[in-house]
Formats: structure tokens, C-alpha cells, sequence
């Protein structure tokens, strides 16, 4: 992953500066600088950056965007506006793609957050290599400032994960999946146990049993799982045999 | 899209309910439920909802998560945690994905968010028929309430907009989907048959239960593969009800 910078021009509510910070934290970031804070320091950013108080307190303070991302090797501005003059444009996710691709590891990027009220100028806009454009609904499209750094540190963390494990394994279970055979005796079992019940679907008898057949074949079931369920068919069982015995010990004394 | 509602559990910052709200309508959602809120209605909440405060006044209001979940088909819980008893466990990306391609617009799909400081019980948890985990650091993971919130609506946002390109036609089942009460229902049914067969792990009776719940809960059952469940489960009750009877009738004579 390159060295990403978070760059917040003139932000106006210390909250969202911790709020950035911690939003940074969750998803690996760490370099934040300020571009001409109106309250900062202040406890209220303190606050809001719960465990990621080390960010805040290590954030630069610059006076221009220009001072602030200096030594990058790529500058991105977050925009929700359509400009006038069209600039290489990209969502938030095709972004975190691209500099994967691009950069190396050393290489500086910095993405701006304009103002909470007024997003970033034209002028500001100018000054940035590509644009990002979170995408969000037509009809409220004004994420807070702070939840705008939380997707943009998203996507670049899936990213990075994705890169990481694009051979790795999959989601890990207790207990090894149940076998083809076990879960057809399950079935089996099941099967007679329906008979001696006096379970059947009088208008489709054979339709509940395919349903109950695809109910139990798409649960990729485990084995732990398919050893419960038999022992409850186990335990039916034995309550219907000792009643069909006293029926059958009924049956005796009347005839003895 | 499916029908999205995000579901508080005993927030305690009003601040939180308002960012949420504002998360939630800036990615097309408008569906807020709220459990044991600890402050609410509040006016910080209303301040940090900002244009989505139409939001946070219709948010519905609930003692219990059953009840505020009741008619979903698909409930999913929020969690950082690694359980003893591993559920189905997606990714906040899978489960936009899962969705998107598994349920149709009307289906109601709730997502559970837990507390600020303890996220949601085990209990709770257990409740859910998948668990959703935002992709974090693992050095600091703590992310805000209201950004997880953030996170889980942009991912279904760019999914729609996705499946919306694609244009799609999703897989078409023959069958409703059952409903949370449904499937409730029926696992009590089953708890209160299991109890009467004489059906339990002698060493570990809680576990099997939980196995069960979640062996349910992960299916996504239709509407009539629980009527066939339940009916059987009927059966068996019936069974086992004849017996008793016998047995009283046995007492009786002994003493008649």
C-alpha cells in the first residue's frame, strides 16, 4: 500500500477531526494533516478520536494545500459537484484500485476533504491530479465530513486486503461439512421416522418430501449438526416404539 | 433493493442515532428501528442528522429485537467478535452481494447494530441468520457506531447501483420467504418437542439448541418448508400425546 496522506482543508468542527482520525485508525492510515483548522487543538477532536487520539496528536498544521501535500507523487480532491471543465473522474473504489495498481509502497498519495459546508473550490480542484466521487443517493448526497474519510480509508483497506489474499482460503468452519452419505442417511432416517409418525401432506405427500430433501441439501450441513438431528429421530423413535409395545401388550391381554 | 432496515440496539449517544440517520439516507435508505435507546428523541440527534432529519422522526421505536425485526426474512448482526460457535459470516461487500441476488424489493432484510462500547450479546447474536464484519485493522477495529452504519449502507448503495447496471434477473423462487416470527415459531415449537421426546446432549444441552438455531437460522426457509417442519413436528407431539394418554389410562385402571 503507498503512504497515504489525509489531507482536511479547513474544517470547521474539531469533532470531525477526531472523527477523521479514528476513521482513519480502524482502516491503517495514519498520516493526517490540516490545512488551516478553524479549532485545533481542542478537546472535542480528543474526544471524538477515542483510540486514535496517537493520530490527532501527531496531525501537521499547514497553512496551504500546496505547503500540505508537497512531496506527494499523486494529489486526489474529493468532489460531489459536476464541474464545468471535466477531470479525470473516479469513485472512491476505482480509486483505491488504481493507486494499488500505480504506486509503490514509498510513494506519497494524498486525498483532500474540502469543507463541511462548501467541499473543496474550483481552484482547489485544479490543484489535484484525479477527482473522487463517492457514490451516493441523487436525492441526499452530503455525507459528513468525517464519514467521507471512513469510505474513502474503507475502500483503500479492502484494497489492500484483497491484494493480500487474493490466494488465500476461504471462511473457516468448527466442524468438517458432513459427507453425501451422511446426509443421505439423515434423510433415510428421516424418511422413516415421517412414516411412523403419521406425517404425510394428505393433498402432496411426495411434494414435502422433495422440499424437505432441497430444505436439507442447499444447508451444507456439518457433521456436529447431522449427528443432532439424528439423535432427535433417535429419541422420536423411542417414544413411538414403547407406545406401539403398551399397544401391543393391550392387544395381548385382550386376546390372553 | 431489497427492503433495508438498520436497527439500533440500546444506542447510547443521541449523536450516534443522528449520524446514522444521515448515513443512512445519503446511500437510499430510510428505514431506522431503534431498541431501548438510552436518549430519545434528543436534539443532538437531530443536529448531527443534518438534511436526514425526516429520518430520525419517523425512526420506529422497540422494547425487544424480536419485535422490531418480526416480519424481516433476513436479519444479519453486526460483530467484531469471534464466537465460540462459528455462524455464517460475510463481509459487509458479501452481504450486499448475497442480498442483492437472493431477496426480491419487498422482502424486508434487517441489519442489527450493537452498543457503543459491547456490541451485541451472544444472545443476541444468536438471533441472526448471518453475522456481517466490516473489514478493519487489526491493530485498532473500533470503528463508530454511526460509521459502521456508514460502511454497511455505502457497500448495499454500490451493489444497487451494480445490479442496477447489470440489469440482472435474479434467482426466482417458488415460495415466500418466511418471516423472523415464523421461524421463531417454529424453533419454539421445536425447543417444546425436543423437551417432550426426551431429546437432549446430556453433556452439553445448551449447545445442541444453539447448533439448531443456527442450522435454522443460516436456511433462509420458505414459507412452506416451515409449515412442513411444524406439521411433522405436530405428528410427533400427537404421537407422543396418545402415549401419555395410555399411560394414564394405565394409572387410572390401577387405582380406578
Amino acid at each position: 500500500m503507498p503512504d497515504i496522506r489525509i489531507v482536511l482543508v479547513e474544517p470547521s468542527h474539531p469533532g470531525n477531526i477526531g472523527g477523521a482520525a479514528r476513521a482513519m485508525k480502524t482502516m491503517g492510515l495514519s498520516s493526517l494533516a490540516l490545512v488551516n483548522p478553524k479549532r485545533f487543538p481542542d478537546p472535542q477532536a480528543d474526544w471524538r478520536a477515542a483510540g486514535a487520539l496517537d493520530i490527532v496528536e501527531k496531525a501537521q498544521v499547514y497553512d496551504t494545500i500546496s505547503a500540505a501535500v508537497k512531496d506527494s507523487v499523486l494529489v486526489a480532491g474529493t468532489s460531489a459537484r459536476t464541474r464545468h471543465i471535466p477531470w479525470p473522474m473516479m469513485t472512491s473504489a476505482e480509486f483505491a484500485e488504481y493507486i494499488h495498481s500505480k504506486f509503490k509502497p514509498k510513494d506519497c498519495v494524498s486525498v483532500l476533504f474540502g469543507r463541511e459546508d462548501n467541499g473543496l473550490t474550483n481552484d482547489e480542484l485544479n490543484l489535484c491530479n484525479r477527482h473522487i466521487r463517492i457514490p451516493s443517493s441523487d436525492l441526499y448526497g452530503s455525507l459528513n465530513l468525517a464519514m467521507s474519510v471512513q469510505i474513502v480509508a474503507y475502500d483503500l483497506f479492502c484494497q489492500a486486503l484483497q491484494v493480500r489474499q487474493e490466494d488465500s482460503d476461504s471462511e473457516t468452519w468448527d466442524k468438517p461439512l458432513a459427507t453425501f452419505a451422511e446426509v443421505n442417511d439423515f434423510l433415510e432416517h428421516l424418511q422413516s421416522v415421517l412414516l411412523r409418525v403419521g406425517f404425510s401432506d394428505p393433498e402432496e405427500p411426495r411434494k414435502a418430501e422433495i422440499r424437505l430433501r432441497r430444505l436439507f441439501g442447499r444447508i451444507d450441513m456439518d457433521h456436529t449438526e447431522v449427528q443432532i438431528l439424528r439423535g432427535i429421530l433417535t429419541h422420536i423413535e423411542k417414544g413411538f416404539r414403547s407406545e406401539s409395545d403398551l399397544n401391543d401388550n393391550a392387544q395381548k391381554s385382550d386376546f390372553g
